[in-house]
């Protein structure tokens, strides 16, 4: 594992200011700089990468092929609606692992069904940024 | 509140066009005319944005922050299944008020569950253009 | 449009008492004066009817017919269960308007989902008193 | 079998006037004429109420113990969703027969199932008036 | 109306030996004579069948085109799920009314539903073999 | 607590004639005596109402403010369907006990939901005329 | 006990030839004979019947009525949707065993439901041409 | 490929009768004629079967092996219900093309699901005659 | 028909690498190559678009309106959710069939219900490539 | 009655410790000790157990035959899921009554439903450790 | 097949106590005797477990491996809940047969569902002991 | 944090004889052996419990109170039943991780729900033995 795309899905780029209380008061732009520290220290290439576009999410999983190792993925909302994603995920052959910062299982009913998780590796929720972390560390564990 | 956005989701750009005897035969420009003269004639400045992308209209709204007060949304058929279109709007921390032309309520089985309901401040729905006028009243109603 | 009623169902008679987190602290007399003043200012002669009893409402409902020319209705909770209102709604041949001072999308699962929605002409939801009020002007806006 | 009452719920008041072409045009008065003709002409006294309210139609069934001997109901939209009216066709211990002028079964979803069917004699829908004198036959043909 | 069909379906062919309880004592050769006296006094010419076979039903269905005048369907267990007597039903364009010994409506939950009412004429439930002389007065009263 | 009301809906007034198996052969009357004797004893001034009609038993409820401190509700079969009942117990604001005669959650599928239970401070059921006096101790309790 | 029927519905025929990774590489006239092996060696006289229509089935049924002690039937896949299969078991009065070689348990979602068990007298399932000879054994062990 | 069967099923052989709206006004024997031309222009040998009767069909699929080299069948509706039917079709071996002249996706809620699809190689929906044409097409495009 | 669209939904530009047991090994290009020259070939001027996003595909079918005939879509995963591609396809009034290369009701659950069938012309599932080429000859068809 | 048992499940050993918004302050021991006081003073011997085990209640249930009279049963959340203690009552034949602290069906929808209520005399939910003193007189009452 | 375990789980320890009209008055004792019997006269070594507890039972399934060569289980109503006992069933890698006293089938619809059939070689359900003789001889006859 | 306990539910005993293909080859001792090195190179002191009984995991849990300062608990298949498991996670006020060897999103439907997340910190799934250790790792980052 040499490269690795940490893929933020809609509104993860408001982190900091949306809903505090769930998901904490780091910017994203503070929360990518953590993951970036903590990939680097163990000799990871990573990139970011965030879209609120279902097709931009797609579309960025379909250049990972060749050029990205595995993928930490928070799909926002989308976790909970897109078969095109999951299809994505299976298209593309690659390690994918399924992260949330809050505990989906423990919020709006509408939040306990992933459709992408079949097609992930694991699925880490709960943590904070340390979900993302975790799945960096999760990512080289499966090696 | 000083200046409203009137936002519109997919295939809204076709009124006038689609499906006449739900929609009337005004066209999207002259809607947004008839909201513009309703909304400056009780001194509110008002944006038009229309897309058909659930992405762009997540962004759109995220661009509010700073610059909107208040919100007017038909998103159309997003309003049965975006949830990520919830979260923005729950993120964004601005009044938003839900607006159809159609009574939703009074037509296919899938359009009766609008998931974007719970996070907006109400509903306007089946009053044709004049849906969008009361739209803009409530939100002067709420100050 | 000269003559409208204004139709309350059940417990609307306790507003100001009931509740006053979701519907205010305006007695039901001191919401029906605010509407009254609305709907004369535009003209129309307006009635007020309250009941908790359903069969009282639909009796209610069955005399407008030759007298009323037009009907905003807040069913209270009968709203979700009332088929035989729905169907005096359907008899009576007069436009009605359904509304509700609390957004019921936002509240309990069984607020979700009006049995009378889809024989009224449309719904306004979540604007508190101005629910009635956006009503009288949606009415007169039909013709 | 002597007296015998015809039993009509809500709406049906408005018969003849109410969406004619599921109810026919005549009117409520009319169709009683034409039931007391047929009852009467087989030596039967028969009686009618008709009530909008629930309790209503409750409290008649319970004035039938020890005046009358069989009841044709039409409970309209009741039919679907009044435990309570079923309740009371059980205490009374009478012969009661669904009756409806339509066929529940071919119209919308909610009509199709019938709460107090359990506890009644037997269902005749979809004969227009000849529902109820058949429904008169039927209590005959019980002895 | 000159000639009609008693059409019955499974298991019909045992009355009398099959749940005395439920559907009496009668041989299905003494009702069919009871339903021919009461359908010849009014001067109908009447024929019977019977079959356990779902094929065998609508085939004689089709038959009736242009040598019946309508039919009296008990469909037996049939009436639940044979989406294909229904369509057989719809295709011949002669009245069907749907007939039943015992209230199927108070019976097992999977008998409440039948799947042919929507393209009968009405149903007729819960009367014994009264069930069927009540169809012949119903197809009668169709004229 | 000084002042409480037996508030009982519809068919309780046909105790002792009303399916005997099921609630005993004691009358209305009877079990009210026993009730005040009950309630007496211990105090208490006590008052019963009776009514088939859901408007009128919700009208009842609302006279309670300002009069009664408790309530003991027997909703008959509106336990299941009446959230307009369930509106009127939130609205009082007075403490409520919901009681039972028969043991509902042993009974037909339709009779285990109650639709007030939640704003009602317990339930008790199952225990004949004793459910009402156990109420009243209960009632006692919360002080 | 003397005289049993080995009934089996459709597609049977094509044992040995249909999925021989589910059903065995053993012929219809092979289990047949085995079947015929075991239950003349316990002294009983046995008939086999194998149809692929519903109605043949339940003619076969009616046709034990006098001749025959006990049935095994395996019902093929009519066992999951044949409410009047289950009727013609009721009718005729006599003990039906239900077999099946495959753990219907354990296969697709559809064939875990049974709707003829209710009326049978027990079932076997998964054993493969021993559900039928368990069968024969638990027909003589109802004794 | 052939020799290749044409299988149609229940209520098929009224075509150009039966709902014209729906299925056109070609005969059935109009309709076998275009097809026959159709697949004998490309080298095919060409039988057709039609029946009323579920078990016919099967009997008739059963037939098929070592005769037919593929099958293209129109349940009718079979296909919402008949797992036997699906068994058949699982149990020859053979390909077999599931069609059906209406757009059965845009139909009765009943008339959306399949239960055969799961074990066609495709299915062909909603042209007319054309599906008939196009699924003897698709067959060659098998090979 | 003289101007027809090849529109291609999320992941499709991936075919020969996605999932080739499902889905064959011709890559997009050489399946649009195989498209184009069967389109050509009966004098139709064929144009190809494929978009991984909802909001893309939806404009597509907008600019369709006066420059196109006939559409063959397969829109992936968005034929599962996108009640906005929905109402797109009805705005535009042009017919549009519904294509899929692999048997979608054989498939995951959630492939089998289409929300788009029932307002395209009809559908083509289970063929691989044919599938577009059997959908330009039911375009042509429907002339 | 002389003898009874107060059986208490999973987690009730932690009363005072446990969610005391809902379960009050006062320990186990202390409530045991109120409810022996209340008991021995109408002249009962009674007896204690507490067991986190669903089988370590139910073989307690079992030693109470032909020693103890009557149980008062808190099964905590073994109330929505054990059949097996459901049968256990069943098995015993004596009077069990069902009692919760909490008001259970104002918590969470899986606290709504009891599988041990069918079987039990009857319910008191939601008076705290009142529950337990009104249950010892309900057993009584019960003589 | 050398050694055989009969392992029973809730309230089989009861038998001829519980419920003897639906499982006989023979105790577990005799039952067990009637087992030992048949299974020694056919050479195998049997040994009896009963445990009221979901762990017991799996603690004994997982002491099976290498002692034990095939378990008839009877696992009460576990039978319906205990995803832990299906994973023990197949953890253990041996032949389990369940079986059931009564026809489970044909009880509460609870009943209906086994979560541990799908792990089991196959089922045995409606004999009462002989369901046990039944059992063994399957076992045998797996070999 | 200081002392942790590593709490494993029904079957977990028997890893790397249990299905090996989901759950690797390692044993329960090599597993904890790992897991232990893991947790003490942090400075942690850690326990071990693993228990088939549902009732055993609680009392277990509860004996945390005062002693340990986190939990990792791999519930087995309780996790997707076990309310009595939830309400002891609930009332101990303790940080629980819930972590999974396997991705229980992608195997059986009953395994996709989990009725312990909403009152744990997170979920981890999906890793093998590294769900354990990032499990350690993620209660050391909730400090």
């Amino acid at each position: 594992m040499k490269n690795i795309l940490i893929l933020n899905g809609p509104n993860l780029n408001l982190l900091g200011m949306r809903e505090p209380g769930v998901y904490g008061t780091d910017s994203y732009d503070q929360i990518c700089e953590l993951i970036a520290q903590h990939a680097e220290a163990q000799g990871l290439n990573v990139d970011f990468y965030q879209s609120n576009s279902e097709g931009g999410i797609i579309d960025r999983l379909h250049q990972c092929v060749g050029s990205v190792d595995g993928v930490i993925l928070n799909a926002g909302a989308y976790t909970h609606t897109s078969y095109s994603l999951r299809d994505a995920i299976s298209a593309i052959g690659l390690p994918v692992i399924e992260v949330h910062m809050s505990n989906i299982h423990a919020r709006e009913e509408f939040r306990h069904k992933s459709v992408i998780s079949a097609v992930c590796r694991g699925q880490i929720a709960g943590f904070g940024v340390s979900s993302y972390l975790l799945g960096v560390d999760a990512l080289l564990a499966l090696e």
